[in-house]
């Protein structure tokens, strides 16, 4: 089945992408950066600088850190942090179902799986139709 | 104003995102897979097994090629290709208009510019509020 991921651009380089709202979703469920960097298999640092720049996009932060304490401390969402997940997820979902149809349609055209995924020698079916 | 780009994922490793659309349509417009690439500032080898990628996730082909010539002969798209553009910005589109209401409320709490790009600062509208 078909999965939709949507990433909002907003002027210059600032924008909403799946990662990031992944990231603080996993945050919010972990109470902590260091947790939530290890569930998706990044390095603190890497999470922690994500969290930076996602953060300073607004006027009002996404999240709420305890300073102290091994691993960095314990954050937690704000209630708009938490809003802005739900926001996208909310959209994601209804995104599924509007395009329900257009998904459809293209999913027909789809090589079968096998023709695709034999990974040794890439059998691809694009000259194919015969 | 916010940009919404959609990835649509399927199994495995098979996608349509927005830069492999881009690069079909640039494709139908030059005619040509070389000039594409040049216009999107990417190699022609790598335009070419992103191509063939794309192209392998399908039962149909996408484009059709012409060898020979220089620049690697010329491409058009296929029925299905063109169509497959079509349907993508047509969701592009609609994503706009059905998701107005949420993004102008993420909109609100963007950071004034001048806080976050204190760049050559581009003055752009998003701030408001005051």
């Amino acid at each position: 089945m078909a999965v939709i991921k949507i990433r909002i651009d907003f002027d210059g380089d600032r924008y909403i992408g799946h990662g990031r709202i992944q990231l603080l979703e996993l945050i919010g469920q972990h109470g902590s950066i260091a947790k939530a960097a290890k569930a998706m298999d990044m390095s603190y640092k890497r999470a922690w600088y994500l969290m930076d720049e996602f953060n300073s996009m607004f006027a009002d932060p996404l999240i709420e850190r305890q300073h102290g304490g091994k691993g960095g401390g314990a954050a937690k969402l704000t209630p708009f942090g938490a809003d802005l997940v739900r926001q996208y997820r909310d959209m994601e979902a209804k995104a599924l179902s509007v395009f329900a149809k257009p998904l459809a349609a293209v999913e027909k055209h789809l090589a079968p799986k096998e023709a695709v995924n034999p990974k040794p020698a890439k059998k691809a079916g694009q000259s194919a139709r015969t």
